[in-house]
């Protein structure tokens, strides 16, 4: 099912999507007795999903506004750089990664940073370009990782239970400040910087390991690629994380990103004010943001 | 003042404390209309900072626990890598340190990572040597800078009037991790990894950019140095963080750890079970840890 975090009749309110349809219907028709936001309903998940069928027509999905899926993480999105082998070649080759060794082709192991809640905003919102403090953004198309359970010290074979189901990221960046911070942090979390969307679908309609991730900037193709091609997949990024930090229902990953970023450009293809970053990940949906003032 | 989150009477509560004569009293009986954690106490400060002052003779310490101050954090905690000079030597000549550029003695810009707030434990409390993952544990007694108000563009000589306090905080390590994954994220965030305490005090009790920062490991003197000493100040990281995250009441910023870590000998002296790491900053207070199981 596809579940989504809109703004209707005025107010914020989860709902079920039928997306071909492109119909809702509000999750507190469906099920009374939730009140909460979408972290809490991954929470409670189990005790309400029977409850979660379409009942009646919908209403239009023209009648609302889609927001975030996950609009207020409960800490800071993890993740993932480094993590297509072509895309670690062009970044290693493009002179923006101050962590990479001389002749890397691939990590050894999975490189984890963070984006706070505050970088995340919705399908359709300007993304801010903050030229006060950096003047090279770029994209990063991701498939996003939400994760369904709590868990520590989840193995590989089980990982794939721990996982509630995927949006699409962009994993937008400051290329200069990431470079110049050394650490990513910054360069990757500036207000805005992590739109998401438009659904949170959940795991058994998508095989997350074999997805096409697909962006387009102002109706170029730049990044063309399928999860199959992740360095780490998501049973190992899963299986690394929660080795040492207990992973908790609704938490985010964002797993990285394919070939075909600016930087991957020579000379460098940076975003522009106006410019409109679509990326499509197969089964997942469809996000599309302009680059704004 | 100093602000405590206690255990006493069987549970979990704010309190102003006497930390000279060891005596506390409960934010419940000081501002009834008061309910939240800390973080909300922070937010709403100005409303009630009048009544929080000591009303009778106060409860005794000893009847209480000493919790983290801000055991909640809405979003992970700002950390600052490489902020001292003979720090940044230390880390540089460790080898441990995976983004360092060859012969660079200091970083061109504050270097920001972050550690989710399920690193977050007491005084007092065991830290977990995760010994499924990392045999290389590490100490960085660092002054905690908790943000009073929220603010983006904050420019220097305006940062101090941000600062609602300071705590102590432990950036606990596991520096193979830490190398490994290139980005410090995973090293740094493992459950357990972020002491913090006894107390937030208020900014009105002491000069942050001129405490004293020690550490000792066993009762053996490791570190020892002044927060005067620091490369990036606290108004420049509030300045550099702000200028596209806006910072909220009740985010901490751990401003980096002077010389003397493990990784600093040769060979470096990494923390085994038992080891006591005790921090103590002047007017601020003393956070001690015992490297637990």
């Amino acid at each position: 099912m596809k579940l989504a975090n809109l703004e209707f009749d005025g107010a914020k309110a989860l709902a079920l999507v039928d997306a071909e349809k492109s119909v809702f219907w509000p999750i507190a028709t469906l099920v009374p007795e939730f009140e909460g936001d979408m972290v809490q309903l991954v929470q409670s998940f189990a005790k309400f999903k029977g409850d979660l069928r379409p009942r009646g027509e919908g209403r239009p999905l023209s009648e609302a506004k889609v927001l975030a899926p996950i609009d207020q993480p409960r800490r800071n999105i993890f993740c993932v750089g480094k993590n297509y082998h072509e895309h670690a070649a062009e970044f290693q080759n493009s002179g923006f990664d101050s962590s990479a060794k001389d002749g890397e082709h691939a990590p050894e192991a999975p490189v984890i940073f963070t984006k706070p809640a505050s970088t995340v905003i919705g399908p359709g919102v300007k993304i801010p370009r903050h030229t006060n403090v950096t003047s090279q953004l770029d994209y990063e198309a991701e498939l996003g990782v939400v994760i369904g359970k709590a868990g520590r010290g989840i193995k590989k074979a089980d990982a794939m239970d721990y996982v509630f189901g995927y949006t699409v990221i962009n994993d937008f960046t400051a290329r200069d400040l990431q470079k110049l911070h050394r650490q990513w942090f910054i360069g990757k979390s500036l207000d805005g910087f992590c739109p998401m969307g438009p659904y949170l679908v959940t795991a058994d309609e998508v095989d997350g390991q074999n997805v096409d991730v697909k962006c387009w900037v102002n109706g170029e193709l730049r990044q063309n690629s399928n999860t199959q091609q992740l360095i780490f997949d998501i049973p190992t990024l899963i299986e690394t994380l929660s080795a040492g930090i207990e992973l908790q229902p609704g938490d985010v990953i964002a797993t990285g990103t394919p070939a075909g970023v600016g930087i991957g450009f020579n000379p460098p293809k940076f975003l522009q004010q106006g410019n409109v970053v679509r990326i499509e990940i197969q089964n997942v949906g469809v996000l599309e943001n302009e680059v704004g003032e």
